[in-house]
């Protein structure tokens, strides 16, 4: 990534840099940049940043896209059409566009300057998977452009990422059986989250839920729940909740408090027990995303076999036109 | 709004100006401000905006959070702690903080350098509810900081905005009674909305179906439906499209179409033909949400009414602590 950023700004300087950070994609690949936005929008002073559907930024571009724009995108096989299309543009109007893909000479390898392979699959390494890379891509653009004075720890984090992960999976992975049983059968199925993990929530909701188990789901946030959602709480009504290592922690006990009072099928997915706390505090926030999203397939497989209805059933996702 | 605006000008001219605007606020509060994050998102170019939940606000404040910010607060009787707090940090801070409540002398006022009063209820005039009073705010600051050449065009929409809204939902009376009729006993329904529009549909989802009727929800973006959620739909599930009017009208168009093949029971709120129409497209799209957000109101009423569970039914909220 280092070398990445420097070529961009090398090739922007007469033009006045880096000015905004796109992150662009559908679905879960939009969900694995959360946490990059959330990065950017926190630690950066004078970067924009964006966060967008695919579909929705081709066809309401924002005034500032042009040649001062860092585009990432993301699109697992390469040829999502919206996501091709938003390369597209990008190319056009001369901003540097950067493609995230497991599929290396796919479509939208066509329109970028830059292609980030990431790793993925059974054995993938979690510090180089699709969400770390955005990841990582924003953290060099800031500490290139602004700097970043956690850059360091924040590396750190990345070089402890793999494990925690991977004893967190297998620490959860008797838990995850219990919730398939007791869940097998239910309709719907909330999840809560805050802070930079809240991209985990949203993907564990519309990807795997809604898409993979066609069960009913929304993606609370911690500190909405209180303004309206709460009130479908009660004893019948399943929650997974995040409780996130980090600044929004806060938020998130204060949802759990309210659960155990008044609802009563909960499972707390706990970053702090999960082992996310050898990464230093002031880096932590941004890699809960990453210990979820990965926590939530050991449930995930479980709840599949539990209901025998495979993750990789669908009735219309590449089956019909749409 | 142009006095205002003029006066942070001439107040932080020494010290640089405005460079940030974030809107800040829980619930249905935050979804008012969601045209005017859009606004600023899409026709700024060196202003930043941020949307945040309060709660996740002061939690995790900002680092460019300062003397250059604009936070401009809402919450309803002016009490919502967490908003409260918000408005607290930015006096301290050094940013302008302007609250928009109902009630002036609430608490949040006493943090507040400006307040902005809006009109709500009855006989409410939609060109000065909550809503546009954000949106009026964000395109006065974009005016005298950067320009915005569809100024006049949004005032001339502003002045249409009441009129349009008040036909609207004489229009929608009778199809109102008869989804409620339809959907009294379903307990799911979906929102599914685009661009500006978007947090009508946040709206009536969390505070609408979730808290005043406790009906499971979900806010899906038209973009990402087929990324995901699309996969629940079926002949029995019940969804409510805000077909909007301007520039990602082709995204809930595409919504449309998968729904009338695969699904059946679709309340569709088309802006075109609810007379949104005669707002200049330069500005059109940020008027959706007015449209569609006082328009579920006479939904909700028949809803509520043939539900038997009046919209003030609460079980938790100001009935319980949290």
């Amino acid at each position: 990534m280092k070398n990445i950023v420097e070529e961009i700004l090398k090739a922007k300087k007469e033009a006045g840099g880096i000015r905004e950070v796109y992150f662009v994609a559908c679905g879960g690949s939009l969900g694995a940049f959360y946490p990059a936005k959330v990065f950017l929008e926190t630690e950066g002073v004078k970067l924009k940043t964006g966060w967008y559907n695919s579909n929705e930024f081709v066809h309401n571009i924002p005034k500032s896209f042009g040649e001062n724009t860092v585009l990432i995108l993301a699109s697992h096989k390469g040829n999502t059409p919206e996501t091709v299309k938003a390369a597209e543009l990008g190319k056009e109007r001369g901003a540097t566009v950067i493609a995230l893909t497991w599929i290396p000479e796919s479509p939208i390898t066509k329109f970028a300057d830059y292609v980030v392979e990431y790793s993925f699959g059974e054995d993938k390494d979690i510090g180089e998977e699709k969400t770390m890379q955005g990841l990582l891509l924003a953290v060099e653009i800031l500490k290139q452009t602004e700097g970043y004075e956690n850059y360091d720890k924040f590396m750190d984090g990345v070089s402890k990422i793999d494990l925690i992960v991977k004893k967190a999976c297998k620490l959860v992975r008797r838990r995850a059986e219990a919730f398939a049983e007791q869940y097998k059968n239910d309709s719907v199925i909330y999840t809560i989250g805050s802070g930079a993990g809240y991209g985990a929530a949203y993907m564990e909701c519309i990807c795997i839920f809604m898409e993979m188990q066609w069960i009913h789901s929304n993606a609370i946030h911690a500190g909405e729940y209180f303004h309206g959602p709460f009130e479908i709480t009660d004893r019948e009504i399943p929650f997974i909740l995040q409780l996130s290592e980090g600044k929004t922690r806060a938020l998130d006990e204060r949802a759990l408090a309210f659960l155990e009072k008044y609802g009563k099928r909960i499972e707390v997915l706990d970053a702090k027990e999960l082992g996310l706390s050898t990464i230093d505090s002031a880096v932590v926030d941004y890699f809960n995303h990453s210990l979820y999203n990965n926590v939530y397939v050991v449930y995930n497989q479980a709840l599949a076999a539990k209901r025998q209805h495979p993750l990789t059933t669908r009735r219309y996702m590449w089956k019909v036109s749409y």
